[in-house]
């Protein structure tokens, strides 16, 4: 059997063991508890970045150490979270250099402090060949208010912040979580829907289409390319067009949201006035129909570009 | 500069950022958060085991599943707390099979299964040459209440439960976390300091001793051996004393506490009452004079022998 890591992670994760204190259990952007928080629940993520898979040497510790942790936070931000605590796991390779290690801890530690969140311990263990670092953290939302993926309805609009494709180029190191923005959407505005572009926009969109059992179609003149994939679509003859580059390239870690066609235009003017530096794009519409479509100058057509796997 | 793996993580985690949800940060058992629970505090727990450290291909996947989860149950238990919920994290050398990670999975949730912890989620990524499985625990425990390990004072009685050494015949894949026992505790008796049992009782000892400042007379008599580890001492030349084994296998996953001397009957007494079948041994006293000493017929020595480090 082969199966593909979303595949898998279905396939390992159907059914598991709950109790009365899981609100959200496996499969949205970080799971939700109930532990008797008066007015919070509690979200619980991990996440792990891996040598060769999502750094290289090359990226240098301290920027492995500050995405590691990154990762993470935008997960909260997409459940319109804050970020409490966190847990850092490493898996070293036996000739690890202790200077490589506090560079790596620079990272986590800088990008900490900047969002309060408290580093409460740190596991070292062998890894034969890699660098293994996983981060486990505990944050909190307004009880009630987590943003998930599957209240997406027909008729939403879809919103995606910032400009999307080409992170390659070093903002998959670099990015910047965007909490204050997932907290503020969710405690100003209705947020049907809402995760983080971690698998590229066409992909991720996708697993909230099927969360909440609907489709969309995406206009295409409207999605925000970045400058990146603008400049990389015109390298050469193997180079990817730059609207599939937005579509499909991973490691955003934007936020991709609906909210109700009604309150589309309140989202992007109270939006321009609270966060006037960071571009909000709405890029297309939920329909009932299931499947992702397009359109642009040339009609509406499926759309069959997968996003960004990385197993 | 080269460094244990005690003194990597001590060096690596000084000073870390905190805020003011942190009762306990690094370096006990668990980390402890106040997250406005009105009666209880959150635990908070990571812990990895690795092919090649901590089990072999040879171990089954579903014990090496059981045994991940296990360990921070273990730790759970050596707060006095109640797991509420899990996250694991898979790293897979590229020739997985799904086979093999379904059984994984099976004795990861036949165990949560057991004590009622949810499965909250589940990441799996690329780790090239060994597989890796990293559990983070999420668990509850009356607030004021969790047992440290920088408690201990001079006078205090030494308690361990269960018997020593040997774990590596198969009680360190098949071992059951205490977590009853270390609830029980917490809820009836006053403990000044516990932890469990992972490196050896005369290395988890000293860390302890270390925490709260003080020393400790052991008796050696009244050390509990194992079965395992007496055998094992008889198998020739090479083989280690039974005592030894006791004193620095590691992976034997009991409690070991300290209550003021005057409590020391009284626990006893109603342990017995409570856990007929669970073996509990007062194999010593805590000193002011700082180091670890052990008394046999021949006298009291200073012990140096170190418990078993993993790296």
């Amino acid at each position: 059997m082969k199966l593909s890591e979303f595949e898998l992670i279905e396939h390992l994760t159907r059914g598991l063991e709950s109790n009365d204190r899981v609100v959200v259990g496996s499969g949205d952007d970080c799971a939700v508890l109930d532990l008797g928080v008066a007015d919070r629940e509690v979200l619980f993520k991990t996440d792990a970045v891996v040598e060769g898979v999502h750094f290289t040497r090359e990226s240098g510790f301290e920027r492995v150490g500050r995405k590691a942790l990154a990762r993470c936070l935008s997960d909260v931000a997409a459940m319109g979270g804050q970020p409490s605590a966190v847990l850092v796991t490493l898996g070293l390779p036996k000739q690890s250099r202790v200077e490589d290690l506090e560079e790596l801890y620079r990272g986590i530690r800088g990008l900490a402090a900047r969002y309060g969140v408290a580093v409460v311990g740190g596991e070292t263990t062998l890894n034969a060949g890699a660098l293994f670092v996983s981060i486990s953290l505990i944050g909190l939302v307004p009880r009630g208010k987590a943003a998930r993926r599957s209240g997406a309805r027909a008729g939403d609009a879809i919103f995606v912040t910032g400009r999307l494709g080409g992170s390659i180029e070093g903002r998959h190191l670099d990015f910047e979580p965007r909490l204050e923005e997932g907290a503020w959407l969710c405690a100003n505005h209705s947020i049907h829907a809402m995760m983080d572009l971690s698998d590229g926009l066409a992909g991720d969109l996708r697993h909230i289409l099927k969360a909440s059992g609907v489709g969309a179609e995406l206009l295409a003149r409207a999605i925000p390319v970045s400058r990146e994939a603008r400049r990389r679509s015109t390298l050469g003859d193997g180079s990817k067009p730059a609207l599939l580059a937005a579509l499909t390239d991973g490691e955003d870690f934007e936020l991709l949201f609906m909210v109700a066609a009604r309150d589309a235009v309140a989202v992007l003017d109270s939006w321009r006035g609270r966060f006037p530096t960071v571009p909000l794009s709405c890029i297309g519409r939920v329909e009932a129909a299931a499947g992702l479509r397009i359109r642009d100058g040339r009609g509406v057509r499926e759309l069959s570009a997968h996003g960004h796997v990385h197993f």
